[in-house]
């Protein structure tokens, strides 16, 4: 029996003359790519340049929208209306579907980014309004979500198609949010250990928490970085113990029927 | 025997608090709203807002992008590659094909801003690519064009649809091109002047210059502003001179078969 | 006995193509003029020529600075670090005073603009940061400050000079802040009605509330606006009851001592 | 006898969250530090870092204003009347003036970046407004130059004080000009053929082109790039090559009298 499981990472977030991660080397290993769409960081030539990489990968294209604010790489909360938030999104989903339309693809599915992710995780108001945007725009689209939080619940009641996102190098708390950044154990930096603990999850039906709990949830797809050695080595490790364990990494087949809780 | 011709009118050239324009005076007069696309002017917030007003008149929505230059109003030349231009027309393109579709429209038409608009008009080969980028995108869309120049040229040339635009308050000399505005008779400031020149064009099948040549040439749009009391009272006394005339004000059929010269 | 007081509008907040306000009415009534310094709203090209007309007016000169949000006009909060808070102050007043010293000007003083006023009204180590960050750079300006909130206190505490402003337009309450813009009288719309009480309030020594409370406090300079047509009537209407109740309109001398509480 | 030369470097070109060059290496050998000022590059965070930073290693302050263009760079032409070229240098340079003072330093040159140096370099006019409005706010500040070209007529012109720049690696045409980074032999990427042939350059007084020619004209600084691993490996070997020759890597003295030809 295989089992299927969808690697995804954040990529086309350089920004004119910047550079900032490894995209090619990321698209060797992972199913999906959120790219982000011009707002947080990613320009029209940067997203052209990216999607050409990943449809010549084979890896599936995802929008991956933020707050504008290139500065602060949309990890500044700013508070917007709901209709404000609508449009934001929908402006920069549509620059993507386009971009994708003119290389004769289509776009699989949607992903916050930064702070407005992490508020939405806390807000079913603000999730419900995110993907909402979304769908009605692209209503088939997939909802990459975070598992046990607002986003589930908010694109649970839309009864959209959604998966589940772990994050191959964060720890997580027993809350089911991930572990703060300024926790000295929060970031999962052994890529042995990193890859073991995310095939144990898998394997649990659940996310395992730093004091050793398991969180049932469904686990569809797990994020990867590749913004340093130390990301990619992660990645790379991570596709290999999938392998090993028997499972297949691929995007979720947009025929699939809805998800449901 | 009812002649029809469009109306149309750049518009949403707002920006966060700065109002430009009077939408809502040109949208009970005009059949087509050009809505910019947040380059040159515009932001989400504004395209849909301006979306709204329009569909609420029965207007018909077309994008209008321009150069990246919100300072500029895009009316500054900017130098760009032909990927850079294509991947400039479609990402605003999209933006604003989502944000009509998440209010059940579709966008009818397309026209170039500003400064992309002009050199577009002296060089076929960047009409060829920012038309080509939208056709990409939405395969439909009626190209705006300023008749007898390399628009005209490139729309042709790549089969599509168009609609040949001549402008109600400037004047034009014998190659076609509009007088330039440092010329003293460059606009045409008086409403009645403005509304029977532009209805003998109509009757008469072609441009008549300032120094009183006619250029066959088809018109099928005419562009009104809406900036200040006396661009209203042109677009006014303009639209009740074309009733008075026989034709009717509408927005071009998509269903028409393609338009060849 | 001539007893003076500050007038001053913010100004200088149009942006490329879009303008914004009537700098010009305001400049034949006030005394000071806070600059918009590029990041909210002006650009380069409007600060000079805003400069231009105060200097040819006699208006003192000051700096606006605010939140980089040029499409939410500075009034969305966006939480920087206090580094951060200090170099976006910095930068825009830096830029001010460049302009200012091209044409042979000096600025005078120095007023937070939105959100970033609002939240360092609440917040004491804020607005410590923010006046710390602009005296560094020129330790001579004069702040100006909403009297009894944490701006008072920031400013008493560095010692530096400072001006207590009160709104011509808005209500208060008796907390000293100014009444919510949602309460039906907030905002004070009859010029006749604006202007007794502003000199009520001079004459008083204090600020009176809604509820018809005085809270003593300083008041050297009185903020109008010039917006719109209402707001332009209540600065005209100000400025002649100043007159009439015995005040000469001026800027604050840059040689007074320090003010102190 | 000991002969003193100038190494420059551009510096500060981060933006945000994008990390560009490697200042930290570069300030090991550089004498002056030109800091982009935030329209092409930097932004207010990073110009203070990189200031703290060229402070800390003796460097020279200089600002590096461009055209308002991130995504391009700075390298993309935009046509700007000569008021709006003197307001944007003058923002500029004023934000970087205020950050150098907010650290108790002050600036020391100025030098123009990208497509507005090299549009400079061939029109009298146009460097005579950059410089002029440079000079007008800091009035000894020391102009970095280009030899042989439009630059220097200007500041020569202005009896402005002044440094002749030449490139550690690129070659040069017959007419005093960089050869086009489209030729084969444009870039000198060889260390030691680098540091061989500026020496022999400061030794002869003058440039000597690809075709073996020596012009003769002024070199008090020469400008290298950190940008990637060869580029620092240059500036290295001509750090040391100069010692070894006998010059002493230094900034000018701003109390030096003012350079002539």
């Amino acid at each position: 029996m295989t089992r299927t499981v969808d690697l995804n990472a954040d990529m086309g977030e350089s920004f004119g003359p910047w550079n900032m991660g490894n995209d090619a080397a990321l698209l060797k290993l992972v199913s999906s790519a959120n790219i982000a769409c011009g707002f947080h960081a990613g320009d029209p030539d940067t997203m052209a340049r990216t999607m050409d990489l990943a449809l010549a990968a084979g890896v599936a294209l995802g929008a991956h929208p933020g707050f504008a604010d290139l500065q602060g790489f949309g990890r500044r909360r700013i508070d917007l209306s709901a209709a404000e938030v609508t449009h934001l999104i929908q402006y920069q989903l549509g620059a993507a579907m386009a971009l994708a339309q003119a290389r004769g693809a289509r776009l699989s599915h949607f992903k916050l980014h930064g702070a407005l992710a992490n508020m939405a995780a806390k807000d079913t108001a603000l999730a419900t309004t995110c993907f909402r945007a979304a769908l009605a725009v692209q209503p088939d689209l997939r909802l990459t979500i975070m598992p046990l939080t607002a986003h589930q619940a908010a694109a649970t009641a839309l009864d959209a198609s959604w998966s589940a996102e772990i994050f191959a190098d964060r720890a997580y708390d027993d809350d089911g949010t991930l572990t703060d950044r300024a926790q000295p154990d929060a970031m999962i930096s052994d890529p042995d250990m990193a890859a073991a603990r995310i095939v144990d999850m898998l394997n649990n039906g659940g996310i395992t928490t730093r004091s050793g709990r398991l969180l049932a949830c469904p686990i569809d797809t797990i994020c990867v970085h590749g913004d340093n050695a130390g990301a990619l080595a992660i990645a790379g490790r991570l596709a290999a113990a999938l392998h090993d364990a028997g499972y297949t990494v691929a995007a979720p087949d947009r025929s699939d029927p809805t998800r449901g809780p």
